[in-house]
Order: structure tokens, then C-alpha cells, then sequence
């Protein structure tokens, strides 16, 4: 079997250089310092970037390589689909054992350059450097308008809260690699009514919940009955708790709420709740009417 | 001891971002989705990144935690400045395992920023998440004027080349993790002189003239005696083969050499070849004029 042991560095580079689309965009792509590109006009840039490790995000074996690409980038793009923006470029830095195979390589950046040509990014460089297990850190710039810019911290007292898709059972029914990231939803989404915060749904929608909560200082309540759950979550409680579901979680203003479509294209959309007060909290109103704290635990990393 | 575990992955981001500055450029910083930034007007954007591993770029334990730091983003600076741009926005990508003392991130960050502020990068962002081993990986966007780029694939039949500093003895003497990226130096040549091609020695300069003459389809030949030696490598092998110098190495018409500097700032200035034809290859002139072909063998990652 080949390993990356026997392409070498600069090997393994021209192997992952091939097969990637360069829009006119990239002046400069994978091989100089660092690549050059030509942003449009006045938009503003979005920056990010997720780290994605064996043992922790995924297991060799379990995942096939071209799904740990893939979702490698559709986390950074979900990112950007949550700011209201376009993801443009990215850079990929990874750290192999130098036992990997040149086979979970290629399925790897197949992957990677599949959700790339799906969401209209160009992988312009990065770094390869030896490590114990495989880590891949996507880095994204995207570009936004300032008109449809949306951060996690614009919900105001009254607003409408909605979700995407439906939450729960992602990394046990193997979701959490495949999945879609809004990208198009969300730009369907702000073509039809002003948003006023949006983020998406990585760590539970208890814990996004929280987070937005506390970044627009405004007090959630959670309607427990309307919370879409994925067949493959079956309960509640892990709709609420398991998280990659990359779903987007947002609000708008109450009066804006019926012009809200119910579906985005194929994906569903649900009205779970509002935004009841000033300060921060996350509540659930159960079937019986009582109110609850919603704790969260999503995922802990540490 | 207080470990990462103890803090949590909240805590731990709380942690991160206190004591980072933020210039006006940085719309949104660290919390959202993704970091908002105003690059400005038409200059043209840079975007690369480099992953640093415990265990093959370190030793905890050995190298102090803020050494680390600064090597994280310094390397990154390095590469904006050898392609003649200016290092902007930085977003910081840590795995980490849970038992991760505070202490030492605390000292990873505060060499982060220490570097950040010196060279005007501002930390905008990234990813926290667990791993087995510390890695860091930091992904930089810099802007550079179209007069200005330098790229690697610009050196031209005739051309004289150049480079800063002295070589070799880098990771030996601890100066790889304590360098200073030659951002001025290379604005400062940029000012003086019209630079045809540039690229930071970072492989080692062996493998760098390498990837130059790939790059430009040009002919190298290196005086052996003007290689410039640092006192910690002490011979000619160690300057060519050891790497992590961080130096600038660059061409410009031989009608320009006489106006490249021998200082720029403290920084010596070596003269040390020149293109000599079209092709690809790397050739050594020894004292006797005896010239035998350089073979390149940097550090290895597989």
C-alpha cells in the first residue's frame, strides 16, 4: 500500500494540487507563500475556521475519507452560510502520520473539492506537516454584504425564533459528515424577509440557544412541542442536546414572522419560539404549559 | 493545577480572547460564526496558513509556551512578507488535550498576541477543540498592492539573488520559535528597489532555491563562499540543509543588484548567486570554481 511516507512532501502537494477548480477569483492558487486574491468591490469579509481530529470528529474506518472532507469544508461553509454571506476561499492545513495511505488522501480532497464546487469555494492553499493522527483545520474567507449581514447578537425582545431541518441523532445515524450546510437556504431565506440574527446549529440547539441568548442579551422561550426532531433522534432530548446538526437557528421581527416561508426550497422551517424579555436565559414550555430551564450540555470538548 | 478540562470550552474561548486588541478593521471579532472584516479599497487579498504540531515543532516542555506562540503566527507573517504584503487578520485553530495546564495556554496566547500587536495582525477568531497532542494551526489574510506582489515564480535569466540574515543552526539554537519575521525589511527593499521574485527560506535554502528555480523555470548557481553562515550552524551544509530561518530569500535584475542595501535596518544583506539560465536546477560554485549540482534534503515531514 502507498503511503503519504512514500510521496514525500512535495509529492503529496502536487497530488493534492490536482483536480482542484481555480475561478478567476484566485490570481495566485496552491505554491507560493500564500495565494492572492481578488476580493469584489465594497463587500465586507468573513473569516473562520474549524479543526476537524481522528479520534475526536471522526474514526478512520468509520467515516469514509471523502465524507471526512467533505465535511472538513461544510462546517467553515455553514459558517458563512449563518453570517448571511458567500464562501469563497479556503485553506486547508493537515497533519498526517506518515503511514497514511495515499488512498485516504485522495478520498479526502475528492471530497473536499466536491463540497468545494457545490458551494462555489476555491481551495487555494495551506499546509501539510507530519503529525500522530490525522488533523485537518479548514480555514474559509467569504464575502457579505452589509445589507445582509447576520450576526448571532441582533435578536431583540418579541422576535420570532425559527430552525431549519429537523435536530438530533446527526453523528450516530452518520449525518454529521453528509450533511448540506444552508447556504442556499439562508440566501432564499434573507431574499424574503430581513433577518435579525442567525447562527447555526453546531454545538445543540440548547447550547446555540445560549449563545445567542447571551450575545443578544435577550431571553429565550422554547415552545418544547414545535422542536423539530430528526427520525434518528427519536427523543426530544437529543434534538436539544446532540448537536452537528448545522441547521440554522434564527429570528426576525414578530410582525415578519408569516412572511416566513415554511419551507426553503426542500428544507423545512419551524417556528420553535420568541424572544420574551431582556437578560439572558433559555426557557422550555412543556405540553402541560410549565415552564422549565433548559439546561444545556451539547458536546464537551474538555 | 488548573487544566483546559476545568475551564471548559467556554471558559477556555472566554480566556482567549481576553487581552487581544482589535483594530477598526475588525467589524466582529472572536464569538460569531465567522470574523467581519473592512479589508480596504482594491488592494488585493493574501490568505495562507501553517499548522504546528506538538512533538515535531516543539516539545512542551522545552520550548516556553509563548515561544510557541509567536512561532505560530510568526511563520504565518513571514509569508505574507515575502510575498511584499501587509499581515492583517488572523484566526487561531487549537486542539488541545483536556489536561492542557491554563498556564500554558495563557502563555500560548500571550505569545500570540505579543506577536500579533508587533506585526498588526489582529486575532479574529478560529476554533477550539480536543486532541491528543497540541496542535496549532493559523490561518493569516494580508493585503498587498498589485506593485508590490512577489512571487516566487518571477526570477528571470540574469537576475542576482539575494539573501537576508544568516543560516542554518535555527532549531538547534532555539531561534525557530524566536525569530522575527522580515516584514520590514522586505517593505523596506520594496521601497528601494524593484523585486522580481521573493520567498522566505523556511524548508531550509537548498530547498527553497529549489522551489524557486521550479517556480520561476530558471537555472541557479550559489557561490558556496557567500553563503551567509550563522555562528550557531557553523558549516556550509547546516546553512543549506537545516531550514526554519524565516529569511528572505528574493532576485532582481543584475542591473538592480548594486541597489539592493547590504543593511536593511540591522539586517544584513548577502548577495549570494544568480540565475543563470533557463531550465530547473540548483548548482553550487565551491572555492575552486568546481560547481556541482545542490541536492536538497530540508526537514522531512514524511
Amino acid at each position: 500500500m502507498r503511503t503519504v511516507r512514500m510521496l514525500g512532501e512535495a509529492g503529496l502537494i502536487d497530488r493534492l494540487r490536482r483536480g482542484l477548480h481555480r475561478p478567476s477569483s484566485v490570481l495566485v492558487g496552491i505554491g507560493d507563500d500564500a495565494a492572492v486574491l481578488a476580493p469584489t468591490g465594497s463587500m465586507r469579509l468573513l473569516f473562520a475556521s474549524d479543526m476537524v481530529v481522528e479520534g475526536v470528529h471522526f474514526r478512520r474506518g468509520r467515516t469514509p475519507a471523502p465524507w471526512i472532507g467533505w465535511k472538513a469544508l461544510a462546517v467553515n461553509v455553514s459558517d458563512i452560510a449563518a453570517m448571511g454571506g458567500w464562501p469563497r476561499w479556503a485553506v486547508v492545513s493537515l497533519g498526517l502520520p506518515a503511514s497514511t495511505p495515499v488512498r485516504f488522501i485522495d478520498g479526502l480532497y475528492a471530497g473536499l473539492e466536491r463540497c468545494a464546487q457545490r458551494f462555489g469555494v476555491a481551495l487555494v492553499g495551506g499546509d501539510t506537516v507530519r503529525a500522530p493522527q490525522v488533523v485537518i483545520d479548514v480555514a474559509i474567507v467569504g464575502t457579505v454584504s452589509a445589507a445582509h449581514l447576520t450576526l448571532r447578537s441582533g435578536a431583540r425582545v418579541g422576535d420570532a425564533l425559527f430552525v431549519t431541518g429537523r435536530l438530533g441523532g446527526s453523528y450516530r445515524s452518520g449525518r454529521h459528515a453528509r450533511f448540506m450546510p444552508r447556504l442556499r437556504e439562508a440566501h432564499l431565506l434573507l431574499q424574503r424577509v430581513p433577518v435579525r440574527a442567525m447562527m447555526d446549529v453546531s454545538d445543540g440547539l440548547a447550547s446555540d440557544l445560549w449563545q445567542m441568548s447571551r450575545a443578544s442579551r435577550v431571553r429565550l422561550r422554547i415552545d418544547a412541542q414545535r422542536v423539530p426532531v430528526h427520525p434518528s433522534a427519536k427523543t426530544l432530548e437529543h434534538a436539544l442536546m446532540d448537536g452537528e446538526d448545522f441547521e440554522l437557528l434564527f429570528a426576525v421581527r414578530s410582525r415578519d414572522a408569516a412572511r416566513v416561508p415554511r419551507r426553503l426550497g426542500r428544507c423545512p422551517v419551524t417556528r420553535i419560539g420568541s424572544a420574551i424579555g431582556r437578560g439572558i436565559g433559555v426557557e422550555l414550555a412543556g405540553r402541560s404549559g410549565r415552564i422549565t430551564p433548559l439546561v444545556h450540555r451539547g458536546f464537551k470538548h474538555f
